[in-house]
């Protein structure tokens, strides 16, 4: 899918925080050779011809032709007729897989040892399907949407995920007991992308039975498929045992795109300060780099980044300590090698 | 509401090792001289007029009548036409309040400290509703309802249940950044009742954050109020953090009746080897006598409880125990005064 040699990626800096955590990681990118050329563009809120706020088309253009793009945290204005714009990229490019791998990392402590799970969230339906109707005044209904076709895709995404990523088991993560019809559908569909993978052990749970576990011992699971609600809690909870969203990416993968993200905010207090932790969107721009299977790239940007959180020296505030951005970049720079 | 001198309470001991905790909870009781009179029944689905299987009648007019129940696990069988009997109960009384105070128990050991958090959890509508649609082959729709009155009702629930228990705030947890409509309602009913109890604090947290900020630091919060289906995943999870479903106690509270239970499983496994873990029913029915206003009852029989799980000893196997679950029982006995 991917050209060798130069990658051309699309860059959405954000807001923010955003653009001194993206220089960074461009910087980072540049000290170790890695074969990306930068698409810089902005998203930032325009008025469409129907008078709703989306994405420019500068934007859609890029990620369209580049087919491949890395973002910091947007701001959405709040408001009548603004949406999400995160919601808004995935559903353009129908990235239908949001995958979230949450891993203990040597030098931040948390309450927990070994986390190593990988949350994968439906990204295009579910109760994210933006149909709700007042039925009489005080009576509103949402409606959770599920077809046999997006949960088919996310199911298999997780089984081949799990191949190629040498795991050894997914967990369809559902309320089949309440919600039967469409919780059902989506748990038959995990059970039959199962028997297609009979290398990859299969289980399937209640999702309030995965949040007590989870939290009394993570090493249960590997890796999480369900519905599109379901992964944004379970991501954020596995995201907060390995020391929350500083530190974990985020990748959004669709059948002819992916954009990876970090998926933090954009912390306006300290924007510009250069104090922010650039972590979690150069642990995603790494994910990124194995998606376009520049897989040595990812090793070796990885090993720095992990050896300076060993170390704990240079550390941004967030992590407890009293590096600003710019050092601890430098600090990952010179563990390259 | 409720007579002084001996109260009559429904008993629903239940399936698998509901008997066995059952009993324990009535000595204690009998020898705590809890002016409790059981009205012990019987609550196995039974096939009704319509086909379908229920609660017997038996059942339903013993807590009409007491107003008040206690009851263990139940067994629901899977198949077609059944349903829940648990959620049958809360539908039947209109229960509408599900509490569930989750506390750090000093001599169980958890990753975490000083948790002492209740949810407060919609109990009758929302994602619970029950209607779905096949719209055509592998397209279905869950409608998740929200109604003004459940959402004030419940709202102003958790507001007067903070002021009764000396609680300092009230979290409503959401997602009506994505629910716009839906979410949005019941936020809209919190804020309203929020101004009608001036004396405690008010926030309002996306459920994903909640997670995540609970997991890292439940000191964070206090009293959470939320739809039917992010309560179910809250509480399971916030009682994870104090050691899990055997140790927590349940109300789910209506206008004209109370079920109090533990809401574990049934434990086939160990059925009838007097090895189960008594103590979320007992919290249970603690909290029962609470709502009784037997204080002091309530009191006496939770110190006792408390003094033997603070000992660590006759504690049954899931707590790391040998005791047996009459010895266990036995050890709370000898700790009343
Ligand atoms: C920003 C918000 C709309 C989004 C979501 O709810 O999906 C976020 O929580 C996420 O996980 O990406
Ligand atoms: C047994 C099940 C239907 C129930 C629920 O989903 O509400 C349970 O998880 C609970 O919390 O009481």
């Amino acid at each position: 899918q991917y050209s060798t040699g130069v990658r051309k990626v699309t860059l959405i800096p954000g807001h923010g925080i955003g653009p001194e955590i993206t220089v960074a990681v461009q910087k980072i990118f540049e000290a170790a050779k890695v074969p990306i050329e930068w698409d810089e563009v902005d998203v930032t809120a325009v008025r469409g011809p129907d008078g709703k706020f989306g994405i420019p088309q500068k934007a859609i253009d890029s990620v369209n032709a580049n087919k491949i793009g890395l973002k910091g945290p947007l701001m959405t204005p709040v408001g009548k007729g603004y949406r999400s714009l995160n919601l808004a990229l995935r559903k353009e490019f129908d990235l239908y897989a949001n995958v979230r791998p949450c891993k203990s990392l040597d030098g931040i402590k948390t309450l927990y040892d070994n986390v190593d799970v990988v949350t994968i969230r439906e990204n295009t339906e579910g109760e994210y399907s933006g149909i709700e109707h007042e039925i009489v005044d005080g009576v509103v209904q949402s409606i959770k949407l599920i077809t046999e076709e997006a949960s088919k895709r996310v199911a298999e995404f997780a089984f081949q995920f799990a191949r190629d990523n040498k795991r050894k088991k997914v967990t369809a993560v559902h309320k089949a007991n309440i919600m039967r019809m469409s919780d059902g559908l989506f748990l038959r569909c995990c059970r039959e992308l199962a028997t297609k993978y009979p290398d990859i052990k299969f289980e399937e749970r209640y999702l309030d039975t995965v949040c007590l576990n989870m939290v009394q011992d993570p090493s249960k699971f590997d890796v999480l498929v369900m519905p599109n609600l379901y992964g944004d809690i379970m991501s954020d909870m596995c995201s907060g045992l390995v020391g929350g969203l500083g530190l974990t990416p985020s990748g959004n993968i669709g059948k002819n795109g992916a954009l990876f993200e970090s998926v933090h905010g954009t912390a306006p207090d300290i924007a510009g300060k250069d104090m922010a932790n650039p972590t979690a969107l150069l642990l995603s721009a790494i994910m990124m780099l194995r998606h376009l299977q520049l897989n040595e790239d990812a090793d070796r940007v990885q090993n720095a980044c992990y050896a300076v959180l060993r170390e704990g020296k240079s550390l941004t505030g967030d992590l407890g300590g009293t590096g600003k951005c710019s050092e601890y970049t430098n600090a990952i720079i010179s563990k390259l090698n």
